[in-house]
């Protein structure tokens, strides 16, 4: 097909729309380690997670062999409301770059919640729903998972009780209030509602909290209270599962015009996206049917993959959560205040971690400063702004068609564009009074967090 | 057709987006009455017009014969950035309401200004590249218009000034740094930067703006500079030019799927999201060829259609620019603080004032709590979080549709959703927390108002 042909937005319809997800670990030769019972260290089992979470969910976190899992009725009902979302041929970027490199990205901040989140947090509710739950319960810092959780819950009539951290809970009202008007109840964390939030209140009175904190709280409150269950907006198995949408929609919309990508690139913070991208292009390179280069990339300050250690870990600070074999900084890590909030964890998808060993995937790290110019040179060029986190991803797509202009090489690449920035205009704003740091970690910075990785 | 194959969401092809704009004045009997000079009152010229605009956008201004205008090439282009916009039909607001009424929305708030603005802020940045100039001067308060504004001209390299109601800009610093971020220069109005400005400050040293002011300023701005010219992105007749993009594509996905619309439902505030919404639909029944309804809602704080009286009047509170025959307040009414901004001017489109005034359209005006309760339901059913202005027109759908529940009419309702309610959630958070007030001026607070109307 010429080239001509290719619109600015490639729309799927509807009947060309995802039917079922796709689970990238049927497809992996080396499967990610299991989680692990942090009082035992044996593996979870469907049992035991079942307590944490709802029992669908659990099926899918440990499901490392169907490779195709059915999106059911209803699911697919919410996904038409704000999906297909558009793959962009970035025409604009391209002519201002003067490069011979085709860019393209999906775009997944056009819904309310503004993030790709949405696409995990309809499917976790929908199976607490269809399991007669009350409610669940979930942590959020930035707020773009407690967002997208607010609007699933809100949907299908569920409660939705949110531990957000208090810094996050005071310094953005904004969030807090489109979560509120979802009917989300909001609570600053540490809270006096749990046994753990008035431990911490007691022991450090002035504290603004952590996501740490946050997450012990939304456990705690959700296997304590009758009819609720805990959600996670990344990180997991079955989240990675529910984003492969993004990547099934992309991978179709490119078909369609017989676009093959040579680069596919993704921020990478627990890995919801990047994983979720990827998967079904990672899928034909794990079967030996194509060739891709994929990139992850993370904010210099929290290095999770291109400094951290393949090792087991707690997923959350207050350890009471299971432990994941993963790259990470270890869970005593304290990231530095980058302004991308959703890219500040110690840790990494375990999925993502194993091909990323397996060296099957590359990563990347950038700096602030530099992520910021690329948001405003592509929201300027292309009209969006981007969210912190998304605006990584340009960064590296920006200098791998920088490259293509000085080689002459015209390839293809793919980009997430996870969000938008619409919440972020304080960094915004740090960025255009030259108030950004770009910190990276020294050596020494690192070591408290690898000293606190368990030993097994 | 059967009604099973209309999708949640029509998207209109590349090649079916309009490629003219509609001018409805063409079909009008009873013509807009013309901009009278404020100075010898008689009717302005397109010489005495391009003073301030754009020579272009004068002759677009003054022209009520031509009925399509060909869009520019480079204007096309940039549309198809965002452009169609989505028809969207609420399957879901439908079912929750239990009407046999079919709605649909037309959803503008799916690029970065975040509203409709953007359909005439990249057509008037481009008659100003094309002529030749270095740059526009414009006034924002609520701050969607200098949005849209910022990123035109960041598209076509033109500068920006952008003269911001102090308050707004004090209190709104994440619209400000949005401008910036698309590189306009931000300047809180009065200012020391213009005459009108400077003696403004001096008489009332603690004053925090106007929207009279801040387009006094950006008029003195734009005639007292070299390569500049002002632009304005409601109330005018280009303005409705541009704007009816909006019905065109309206129209041309309705009748690709054989839909003919009952009731066509807008909010206005200058105007120009309604008038190009129901522009190509309103030609048609002034060619006598189809009967369509038409319902203009405002705040019943500020009633201009259906309290004002239809008056040749200031378009500005500084009287400084052309008088308008209009349904007013009076340029002296000084609006209360009505969370919905864009809906906070004293008068109206032109063009919709004598279509009103011939009794081709209705209007109705709604409260502030009621239509936030609206807001909120259609964010939790449909997943979108409205601005407060297109939630106006959500109250009035809402209630037509359930009149429909009713009488067990089937009526097809559609209604322009104009924007994202992102940069509004202290108004959200006023109404959570029952701070939200239901002033409804009296006769008396009127009053003033209409003794400020000029006698010709």
């Amino acid at each position: 097909m010429s080239e001509k042909k290719i619109p600015y937005k490639i729309y799927l319809d509807e009947h060309e729309m995802p039917k079922q997800w796709y689970n990238v670990r049927a497809d992996m030769k080396h499967k990610p380690a299991p989680l692990l019972n942090p009082g035992t260290l044996a593996p979870m089992t469907k049992e035991e997670l079942s307590g944490v979470f709802c029992e669908e969910l659990a099926k899918q976190e440990l499901d490392d062999e169907t490779a195709y899992i059915d999106i059911p009725e209803e699911i697919s009902k919410f996904y038409k409301m704000y999906r297909p979302s558009p793959l962009v041929r970035a025409y604009c970027l391209e002519e201002k770059l003067q490069t011979p490199a085709k860019i393209y990205y999906k775009f997944e901040g056009n819904n309310t919640s503004g993030s790709h989140k949405l696409n995990s947090a309809i499917a976790q509710a929908y199976y607490a729903k269809k399991q007669g739950l009350k409610g669940v319960t979930t942590e959020t810092g930035a707020g773009q998972w407690g967002t997208a959780l607010s609007m699933a819950c809100s949907y299908f009539d569920l409660d939705c009780k949110v531990y957000m951290v208090k810094v996050s809970y005071e310094q953005k009202p904004f969030r807090r209030e489109v979560m509120r008007t979802y009917g989300a109840s909001v609570t600053p964390s540490p809270s006096e509602l749990t046994e753990v939030g008035r431990k911490i209140l007691a022991e450090h009175p002035g504290t603004t909290g952590s996501l740490g904190c946050a997450i012990s709280e939304a456990v705690e409150a959700a296997v304590s209270t009758e009819g609720y269950r805990y959600v996670l907006g990344s990180v997991l198995n079955q989240v990675l599962l529910h984003q492969s949408v993004i990547g099934l929609e992309t991978k179709a919309a490119l078909d369609k015009y017989g676009i093959v990508p040579d680069l596919i690139i993704g921020c990478a913070g627990g890995g919801s996206n990047l994983g979720g991208l990827i998967s079904p292009f990672m899928g034909e390179k794990l079967r030996g049917e194509k060739n891709y280069r994929f990139i992850a990339v993370e904010p210099a300050s929290c290095p999770s993959f291109t400094r951290g250690k393949f090792a087991y870990d707690f997923c959350d600070t207050g350890k009471v959560c299971p432990l994941a074999k993963m790259y990470t900084l270890g869970s005593g890590f304290i990231p530095s205040a980058n302004h991308a909030g959703g890219l500040r964890y110690h840790g990494m998808s375990s999925t993502l971690s194993q091909l990323y060993d397996d060296g099957l995937m590359e990563a990347r790290a950038v700096e602030q400063t530099a992520v910021f110019e690329a948001a405003e040179q592509f929201a300027r060029i292309e009209g969006i702004l981007p969210a912190p986190e998304s605006s990584h991803a340009i960064r590296v797509a920006i200098d791998e068609a920088l490259k293509c202009k000085e080689t002459g090489e015209e390839k293809t690449i793919v980009f997430g564009l996870t969000g938008t920035g619409y919440f972020d205009m304080v960094a915004y704003e740090n960025f255009h009074n030259g108030k950004m740091s770009d910190y990276i970690p020294t050596d020494e910075d690192l070591a408290p967090g690898f000293a606190s990785l368990p030993k097994l």
